[in-house]
């Protein structure tokens, strides 16, 4: 039925089929050059849904949409065995960049026409997912739609989740025509792998092709309300002082030396601070803050979380402030599978590419999936490691680079017949 | 002409009446029970001033009102030497209370209405003044009013001043119909000495009825704008940062740890943070934070506005971010009359009261108008030290007692014919 396996091996990609899809998608939500603001189940996310799955029906896909909104695009249209699976997402933060996501739901779209346009066969049909709020910038929390996918989270909850703007994400999701009727959980793939940019500076610094992807960080997330005494600035002796502020700023350095401490890869970040009232000369009655913890290792992500409040213990009984704590996303560490970490690897090189193993320091979609098949990914560098940004860049040469290996990831893992 | 010294030695005040116009006032920009929002040249700042102006003229007094709508009432009303004068603010912070200020006004007036009912000639005249737009909350600096009447800032440059609203100072007197024509600066006074809440916990902490004020302290006001790199929190190694959020906090740590080291008098507040963009997963890109820092001695202010400057300096090496500053206020600490110091001392302990010396943590008009003449302040505690705050709260006895020490010091320097 197929060409031999050397035909395949021969197989290239477009890149500037890639590129243009790209730049049409970049246009829709743009607030500036480079820039997108598609925040999940808006009308710029649905503008973006209708484009994507556009492309996948002209190219023949067969489009399947599911209870949350996910959409799958699969090749051949007519086989419904679990295919191998790539893709990612289109919605971004409210100051997201062009690559973030929609790189990997095009590339998936750029392999399956290579694939389907040469006539190629696979053992495994192959199919290029999009997931719905994969930032949870707007719906808690991330990753919601890839989590739903693979059965982490019941679809009736995740319709029932609110925004920020206060929308509900069932009322949200049929309101741009997204409400499918595909069960969800879904079918587990065969495999899953996926294309992303870094978003981080270390492929870049070290001059590196790409990044071979092990698994994910650990993520905790907590948001920490506390409650001091207002008083004026001028007129309160610091040892009458319950300054919500100051514990606040106390948390962020120990926070900060906790990570230096670790060490690498612990990261420790306070980047919401919030006081109130808020002026000059009036010591804080009120601030709220949060931290996010990242390690690979759960061990010691629990022992950073432990630190932490074990340090707000201290404060509290020092600064006689109250500290309510609330967890607001907590995702132990994910290692991929080692068969499809190898494999990207032996691809990437075969292609005269450098690689670097190295665990993702963001969430992913391919963590969800990697609950239910063998899963991976491949990173390709972020420039000055900035991403969330609309200096958020990527070379096309490193692009192209990344689109190639995973092509033929996918075509090993879907066996070309 | 007049009774014998004993005769004004045996004057008391009418409470009641003080109670009753201290509750008047209070209602107008009433918010909260206790609490008042008559923000300078605002509505409800006229309405304010049309009712003790009201009271003014019932009582008989001259009312003269200058260029920046400094209210001063004098009696006898044909009388134009310097007088004796009290007075304080009725402008309030957005979460006022409603003695801060409005006590030493309405004191003031208590005292003239007790002598001049009862007939009691003074050599000097006695005079109360409103001062206009003393907390600084709507038009900065603070005590501006005062200010300009003993010729500390021009005029014209006063009108000028922009609120934080964007409206401009001399519209606003003249659509409140307070841009009067009396001359400022104004003549200076014989003396002058105002009774205020001591906005601070050391009265009531000590046991104490009377505060002597014998100065206040230095204050000064630094806002700090930190640039660093907005980044991924999950991607960015804690090497490769630039966090603007974690600078402002280790500004915030280490000018409490400043205070701590130099001990009592020295105040340092962090009360204002802002962090962009201000989410969860982002290291910060920018702060802005202010510095207040107080304290009696000027060298010592100083020393500790150097150290600031230092912790900056290595903050900006060692985080490799930007840190713009900018002095938002600077006032060197006053010292009050030594003469006017033991004589509130003196009349207080008179009167049966306890007295402490000690220095006012706030600034107050009384370090403007002590430029010009001999001053001096009577503090009345604070329950709980709170102020700014519609929980602001002095007791009907402790403000007697404050009110009756105010007016036989006045008595006594503008002394009994």
């Amino acid at each position: 039925m197929s060409g031999p396996a050397h035909a395949s091996g021969a197989l290239a990609l477009s890149f500037p089929r890639l590129r243009a899809r790209l730049d049409a998608l970049a246009e829709i939500g743009s607030y500036a050059p480079g820039g997108v603001a598609r925040l999940a189940l808006t009308d710029a996310d649905r503008d973006g849904r209708d484009l994507v799955v556009t492309w996948m029906r002209d190219l023949g896909l067969r489009v399947d949409i599911d209870g949350v909104g996910n959409i799958v695009g699969t090749w051949p249209p007519e086989r419904y065995e679990p295919p191998v699976l790539t893709g990612s997402h289109i919605d971004s933060v409210a100051t997201g960049g062009i690559y973030d996501g929609a790189l990997g739901v095009l590339a998936g779209l750029e392999v399956i026409e290579t694939v389907a346009s040469a006539g190629v066969e696979t053992r495994h049909p192959l199919a290029v997912a999009v997931f719905t709020d994969e930032e949870g910038s707007r719906f808690a929390p991330d990753m919601l739609g890839s989590l739903v996918y693979v059965g982490g989270l019941a679809l009736e909850t995740a319709l029932d989740t609110e925004a920020v703007d206060g929308a509900v994400l069932g009322d949200e999701l049929a309101r741009i025509g997204y409400a499918g009727s595909s069960p969800c959980p879904a079918v587990a793939p065969h495999a899953f792998v996926e294309l992303h940019v870094e978003q981080g500076p270390v492929l870049e610094a070290e001059g590196v092709d790409i990044g071979v992807v092990t698994g994910v960080q650990g993520i905790s997330w907590t948001e920490l309300t506390i409650t001091g005494q207002s008083n004026h600035a001028g007129t309160t002796p610091m040892s009458h002082r319950h300054d919500a502020g100051h514990v606040a700023a106390a948390i962020a350095v120990g926070m900060r030396a906790l990570a230096e401490a670790l060490g690498p890869p612990m990261v420790a970040t306070v980047g919401r601070v919030e006081l109130q009232p808020n002026l000059v000369n009036v010591v804080a009655a009120r601030a709220v803050l949060t931290v996010d913890l990242r390690h690979t290792d759960d061990a010691v992500l629990v022992s950073a979380e432990a630190r932490l409040a074990e340090l707000c213990g201290e404060l509290a009984v020092s600064e006689e402030v109250g500290i309510a704590v609330r967890s607001l996303a907590r995702f132990a560490p994910v290692e991929f599978d080692d068969e499809v970490i190898d494999r990207v690897e032996r691809v990437a090189r075969a292609q005269g590419r450098t690689t670097r193993r190295m665990p993702s320091g963001a969430g992913h979609d391919a963590q969800m999936l990697a609950r239910v098949c063998p899963a991976g990914m491949v990173f390709v560098p972020s420039a000055g490691g900035v991403s969330h940004n609309p200096a958020e860049h990527t070379d096309d040469e490193q692009l192209a680079a990344g689109a190639d290996v995973l092509l033929h990831v996918m075509l090993e893992l879907a066996e070309v017949s």
